[in-house]
């Protein structure tokens, strides 16, 4: 039943040996990767907006130089990135990157981050994706966090089919956005020709108005710096393009950058020069549109596409997050089961790990994009300086063909990277950045302390050193706990004495007396099977047979433990279990665990009676 | 560590043989069995005030007469539990008087009654008695819910400690309670007297305002019957006291009775006469010991008193719901586990059941006595009429000295009864009786759906019938699942060579070529165990293997199921587990559970190996 709701969900399984032919060409690669890149200038967009808004008219006229350095910067990190792709065909993630090249606290420093920044950019981006059409549709505001996470769940199961269907489901908003957004910033250039610049209208100054202040202009260009988020996952994901992989994803990157690029200077010079201001149930690119099509179809098209592009952009954490947590996972710094592939193909517990804290953010912060994003651009800076500096180091070490060219593009990069970084650290603390500043190393003191333990294991469960016995264990002694004289008993008794001849059973009685009765109906039965009765004083069960089996091994003296051979009644119905004494786990959860500090390690033998009904 | 806080809390076991010691004489029991009877006049004349309070001026004068009715209502009600008691020597629940003379549905329909009244007291005492303080202290109003739940904890534990320490932490509150009311009455008949009657000075008529009707006075005379619940208690728990019980029992009961009436008429008579009324933020009671003795410590002294006995009313439930549903589960109705004796000599589960239930009822009723007690009298009054009719057929067949006055006694008793019964179901039926009218036939079902689980079980266990096979399993064959060559497994294949001699190890191999290198490490341990590599082509580790069991199976055609060798994994820290997959664990559910509707029945045995650090 549940196996057959998952099919249906999810789709059967897939053999293993389907997973080389999911590749993708760079149409498709487009589509799966840039999602994230592209419409974060629907959220950057917005928060330079408010950012300048609280300086009044004169503090918006300073958005379009704000955008321009922002260009700058993503040129320089797209440049670098390129490197990165050629230099790491197998694919070059921060985290690979800065291992490799810095040192594992650094590379597991640009992990951490990476985790952080898929989850916060499926939680932004949802969260943006309702405020662009709760833009156009004003009656959906109040219900943005239930939107939310509607579409959370939407895209968590269709990430769960496996990824060659999820590319085909991302192709066609991605197109879409590019195709109305295109055209409208075009238009868009056509009207300010038409109608010339205006300033912008802002009616009333705000409550909280702020004088333009350097401070002021670093916070909106580093808030503005989240539109370079999602830049790097081309590099993550080198291959999965169609070979030659390195020179397929190469290009994409570049025409991701210039696309990005084109529609983010364009979108701020026009929100700037048409004088778009923006109520406060509406998003500033929402009243760009409004200003530039009216309120018609057109408007429409461009809500619903800003929507579309934003809820495959949570998609780009789909593909990252698992894929960072599974290479994480091998290395021994993340739970093993991270690693395990699923039915289809697709990391599911990734996958799974990732939606549930997305829907955690989501409702912490009560569906509003605007006090995620501080949180997010410290991760992403973190993880691209810390890049960009392994990328420096490489060129050092590899040398090769224009390697002084290439390393000081890199340097560029780093220096860039890792100025933004520090501005928005400085600027966005308080805001929120300090969350992210105190999980960075926490994460990364969980990830050492995982490997610490797996490698403890390693050596533990190692058959170097000390030659174990490999010798088959003497004749055992087996003792069977009953709970009276039942058909529930005679199978544990039956497999008992087909393994060994010492065998007793044992009645722990609670009622002085019962013990002599039951011993009347089992002498009748197992006459050459010794009954022990061990009487309870204070009504436990569980302690007087350990007690007892203490006593037994004590006497024997062969250093050879009693083993349990435990008649275990399973139920037909689980509701059935609230209506029996679950002495059976109880006496296996003492035997496993309880005891395993005083040097016991029990062996138990389960022998199940299956209730019909 | 866990063990020494349940020590301080609850205090050290007890052992069996303690049990007989816990008696009670007749100033402890009355202590014990009268507190919810006696402090029910804190909500019954509540109830009366608010319920004629509709109707102004006019409804308040009508409440003497009333609780003159309730009055004659209580004296048939002592009248005929006094018959029950000496009838009942051993404990003449409802329960017991009605299955045992009506039948197992009208048995189990006066239990549900029971349960269910069980909880209200606790809720509605506690909920009462915090309106009495906050009374006093208006601060204390908003959180009254806060308060009933901390008192709720507090008589928990408590009652975990054992009878005979609750039984002396109630006296004083229960004499207290006496010896500051009975005074206040008599002082308050002084006042009448010195002052002159005065009518009642309601300011403003109510919003509202309803004319007197028949309705209104049946409502006002339904809901003050609650003054009645907690009369039954001692018929309950006639062989806790002292020997000769029933003589004890029944004098407690006269006693008990005469206080109740005497407290009840008196205070609503005062208040009457006095012209009492009470602002929205204090309780009736209150409002008349105000006026009695204005707002000095006297007024203080009997709120707290009021506080106190309602708190240890609470605990009749705590006494009674454990020993009803350990009957109830004694005679195969509810859960088994409610049966056992904890470590004090107390039905801990029961306990513990009523305690979760009571805090629920706090919880969604926002700690107001007033939405619980329409619930409340429909149970009571049920149980108390299935009781006296049972009693009535009692007479009938057992004839003996003055039986027909006996049986006219508890016929007049059953009338009595039958007619509130009817009386509250009506009138309260929308404010909250329905709850309690579908939740009792719901109960019933469900003690049934119980008892014939238990039957089935039984039958499924008894060895009469088709002879068990008794001779010992042929020699078993053993699978031994290994995850790799390693410590692990090295006291699981010692076991099984230990056991048998036909013993295979399985490796399920998850990507092509792994089963090969493992052979070759395997073959240098154990050369004489087989090593069989099964692949796995949909990455699952459990089918594959279970397949591979079948087919082993199949091919031996003895009947015999291959036994599984299972090398369990023990961490050393339960947050360890997180880190490893669940393999073991999954396998022995599989085996146990999820097969045994194809009638498998696999034994299984666990090797720990148990983790160091």
């Amino acid at each position: 039943m549940l196996n057959r709701i998952k099919d249906v969900l999810i789709g059967p399984p897939l053999p293993t040996r389907q997973s080389h032919e999911q590749r993708l060409n760079k149409v498709r690669a487009l589509a799966a990767f840039s999602p994230d890149a592209l419409s974060s200038i629907a959220y950057a967009n917005q928060e330079i907006y408010l950012g300048l808004l609280v300086a009044g008219s004169v503090g918006l006229s300073l958005a379009w130089p704000i955008g321009l350095a922002i260009v700058v910067v993503l040129a320089i990190v797209a440049v670098s990135y390129y490197q990165t792709i050629h230099a790491y065909p197998s694919g070059g993630g921060s985290y690979i990157v800065a291992r490799s090249n810095l040192g594992t606290i650094p590379g597991l420093i640009a992990a951490a981050a990476l985790l952080i920044d898929y989850v916060l950019t499926a939680a932004v981006s949802l969260t943006a994706g309702v405020d662009a059409i709760a833009s156009a549709l004003p009656g959906l505001w109040p219900y943005r966090v239930e939107l939310a996470l509607a579409l959370l769940a939407l895209i968590t199961l269709v990430n769960l089919r496996g990824l060659r269907e999820t590319g085909t489901f991302m192709s066609i908003p991605v197109y879409l956005f590019l195709f109305t957004y295109l055209p409208m910033l075009a238009y868009g250039l056509f009207v300010l020709w038409r109608d010339g610049p205006a300033a912008p209208a802002v009616s009333a100054l705000p409550a909280s108005f702020q004088p333009v202040t350097l401070f002021l202009l670093l916070h909106a260009f580093a808030t503005g710096c989240t539109a370079l988020t999602g830049i790097e996952s081309i590099s993550n994901g080198v291959p999965v393009f169609e070979p030659p992989e390195s020179r397929n994803a190469g290009r994409t990157l570049a025409v991701m950058a210039v696309l990005m690029g084109a529609l983010f200077v364009g979108s701020i010079g026009l929100t700037q020069y048409l004088g778009i201001v923006a109520g406060s149930q509406e998003t500033i690119l929402s009243a760009l549109a409004h200003r530039i099509f009216g309120n018609g179809i057109f408007y429409f098209l461009i809500q619903v596409s800003t929507l579309l592009i934003l809820t495959v952009a949570a998609n780009t954490s789909f593909a990252g997050f698992p894929r960072i947590s599974a290479i994480l996972a091998k290395d021994g710094f993340l739970p093993r089961q991270l690693t395990g592939l699923g039915d289809r193909l697709v990391v599911v517990n990734g996958i799974v790990a990732l939606a549930a804290a997305t829907a955690a953010l989501i409702l912490l912060f009560k569906g509003n994009s605007h006090l995620l994003v501080p949180l997010f651009a410290v991760g992403a800076f973190l993880a691209f300086t810390l890049s960009q500096s392994g990328m420096v180091l490489y060129w050092w070490r590899e040398r090769g063909r224009h390697w002084q060219v290439k390393l000081i593009a890199n340097g560029v990069g780093a220096l860039a990277t890792g100025v933004t970084l520090l501005a928005v650290s400085v600027t966005k603390f308080l805001d929120g950045a300090w969350i992210t500043v105190i999980l960075i190393p926490l994460f990364v003191f969980v990830f050492l302390k995982i490997r610490e333990h797996y490698q403890e294991v390693g050596k533990e469960l190692s058959l170097q050193g000390l030659p174990p016995g490999l010798r088959p264990i003497q004749k055992p002694r087996l003792a069977i706990p009953i709970s009276g004289v039942h058909r529930g008993v005679v199978d544990a008794v039956r497999f008992a004495r087909g393994i060994s001849d010492d065998v007793i059973a044992v009645y722990v009685e609670l009622e002085p007396g019962e013990g002599d009765d039951l011993r009347k109906k089992w002498e009748r039965l197992w006459p050459d099977v010794p009954l022990v009765v061990v009487s309870s004083p204070y009504r436990s069960l569980i302690h007087p047979f350990l007690d007892y089996l203490d006593r037994v091994d004590a006497g024997h003296n062969d250093g050879q433990q009693t083993i349990v051979v435990l008649p275990e009644f399973v139920p037909a119905h689980w509701w059935q279990s609230l209506l029996h004494n679950q002495t059976a786990w109880l006496l296996k959860a003492a035997l496993l665990y309880r005891r395993r500090s005083q040097g016991y390690q029990h062996v138990v033998i389960d022998v199940p009676f299956h209730l019909r009904q």
